[in-house]
């Protein structure tokens, strides 16, 4: 941090010639690291206990916990902060996105208070799925104005979006992350092997956020996904073959570094034109309105497949490049369309969008498969015919997955 | 905002040597303008409606209004944005430290997304004293993570502390501010207008803030509430008199220049040795412990008088700059004593504050009149005693105030 002009010998404030008005100008550096690293709680591990610049003068730690984690790797977790001496209080939350609302800020916070954490010498542990890193990093940056944390993600959305970015937040009033920060994790561990033990089906969410950044920015992800996306499902990226490993390493690389490389020189959102906003158009509505029966991933594949349908009307893609991407959605195990697609819907989610992004649509769409472009000129007439393309298509070449409940 | 370090051309994203790791740096630039205007509601006023850079380039407002305030001035208020053509929504909210809290967030949240504001182009205007710039500034802060604000406030409390730093906050669980961020608002405008509204009490009540700064660093401050200070609150700073006009013009601006280049150098507190803490390491647990009965400046006043006696015993400050500092405070109608001021709750409140300042007591202690130094070694037997001196003075000297409910 350091300041610019100054009064009085004092950096960054500049106070104005009729001494009735002062300018304050400040920077804020922010710094935060991302690590692949497989059996992070292996007790000769130490990553988590060193992290910070320094290191954290304190041998104490606040965790919280996933519940479905805690019942799977609980013993090993605790087994390693006591090897390591560490005086810890473990709180373990049921989190989902129908709970992801500030109540579950407030228990995390009682529970701090009761622990008595220092400042800035005491991180919080967040270990689990995407939903508890939004809602514990909230709490992280929220906690007497902000105090360190590092990530633990368990689940393949929290490995390679959630677990990698700035971004936290809860959802209110019926609208997804309302309420939110820009506040990154000093340090987050990206551990395949938990994916070991994760349901199918938040296996193949998290791949749609991958597909995402192959989409927009990535054709050797996309190839590689088509080459080998369902083994990595079969296999849930534990690489059990030689073929499975490998792609397994090349995905997981692949997909954090494309997140990083479009966040890391906009974390705040200076700008607004993000192409990993692609899929994040129409989907936070759909997302909220179906709750609980759509995932996040499920539901971000679900305006992928939309607006990949737009931007072949709009001549942006081919039909091979179209068909290419609604067919590898579906071997992927994702939804390629969702009733709530009808223009009352698409017209609201996104007029919440358009207001999200200062007035301007600024939707990415595809541009071939690994291209990106910005549109403003969407009607509701565009969206209805596309959606219901996409429809004819899902059903006719028999792209449609079964709504799972 | 800009980047540090490449990754295959990407600013701000360094990968490690393996192919495993990445670090993130950005830098993000915070500027904010704080005005002194007189009026600034008055038609011919544009300040309000430029604010920015540039100026939002939408002429819609989300106005957030203390009802006290909108009671003497809602009608003056609503007729300035309509002369102007500003299409807007105000909400009246009722605040006091005692709802604080989230429940208040919401409520505005609520009203925002009700009026649906562009993210960027649409700033809230907040109106009221210091706990609703605290209240909305967070709100601000957290909505769609961070939307600009800006400033009016209503209070001396406002006007010279609340109003003009980068803290925002709510109290939960029996802390004062134990949520908030750092977000200050784009411009703040004071208007000492409308302090001749504002009951005797409250600008009392600000003027222990005031005091503050003079203790800690500005000896021709301390001097000027001394010889002015009566006169400033019997005029309530609308200078009456010629010379009251003089110094309520030299008290705002002194106070505020004060605060400024305090904060503007440290404006995310990355260092924790805060002057401007002074009066505010007990005060949070007292005032909490004491609510509704104590007003925030009333706490930090009791605390001020603490740490005067502490500072006194430690050979800091002489017995005749003692008793002019509890001399100032009586006579600008201040408590110096409070029955929370035992051993048991002053314990506590260190405790708490320790662990605010990251494991250290790094208290603020005034020496002389317009200094001051950092202790780390007081201990509870030296609080008792202090405190117990400080009741004696109190009474002895007369110098204690009603205590008022």
């Amino acid at each position: 941090m350091s300041g610019v002009d100054t009064v009085g010998g004092v950096p960054g404030v500049r106070a104005g010639d009729h001494h009735d008005s002062w300018r304050v100008q400040a920077l804020k550096q922010v710094s935060y690291e991302v690590r692949l690293r497989d059996d992070v709680f292996g007790l000769d591990r130490t990553d988590l206990l060193e992290a910070g610049e320094s290191g954290f003068g304190s041998r104490r730690r606040f965790v919280v916990v996933d519940s479905a984690v805690n019942a799977l790797y609980g013993a090993r977790i605790r087994e390693y902060f006591t090897h390591h001496g560490i005086d810890h209080a473990m709180l373990v939350m049921q989190v989902a996105e129908t709970v992801k609302d500030f109540d579950s800020v407030a228990r995390i916070v009682a529970e701090m208070d009761a622990f008595g954490l220092a400042r800035r010498r005491e991180p919080m542990i967040v270990i689990g799925g995407g939903v508890l890193m939004d809602v514990a990093g909230l709490v992280a940056s929220l906690y007497r104005r902000g105090t360190p944390f590092l990530r633990v993600p368990t689940t393949l959305v929290g490995l390679i979006d959630a677990g990698v970015g700035a971004k936290t937040g809860v959802n209110f009033n019926g609208h997804k992350n309302r309420l939110g920060t820009y506040a990154p994790a000093d340090l987050t561990l990206l551990d395949r092997r938990f994916l070991a033990t994760l349901d199918r089906r938040h296996v193949s969410n998290g791949m749609a956020e991958m597909l995402k950044i192959a989409l927009i920015k990535d054709a050797a992800l996309f190839d590689l996904l088509e080459r080998s996306g369902r083994l990595l499902l079969d296999e849930r990226f534990q690489g059990h073959t030689p073929a499975g490993d490998q792609a397994a390493t090349l995905a997981l690389r692949a997909a954090t570094q494309g997140m990083l490389e479009e966040l890391g020189p906009n974390l705040w959102e200076g700008r607004l034109e993000r192409c990993v906003d692609y899929g994040h158009t129409f989907s936070p509505t759909v997302e909220m309105r179906a709750l609980p029966s759509l995932l996040h991933g499920e539901a971000v594949c679900v305006d992928m497949a939309l607006t990949t349908v737009m931007a072949y009307r709009r001549g942006l893609l081919d039909e091979t490049q179209r068909d290419r991407i609604l067919r590898l959605m579906a071997e992927l195990e994702l939804p390629t369309w969702h009733p709530l697609l009808n223009p009352a819907v698409l017209e609201c989610a996104l007029r919440d969008t358009v207001r999200h992004r200062d007035d301007q649509q600024r939707l990415p769409l595809p541009v071939g498969i690994g291209g990106v472009t910005f549109v403003n000129d969407v009607t509701v007439d565009e969206l209805a015919a596309a959606a219901a393309m996409q429809r004819r298509l899902c059903e006719d070449l028999a792209y449609a997955q079964p709504l799972r409940a």
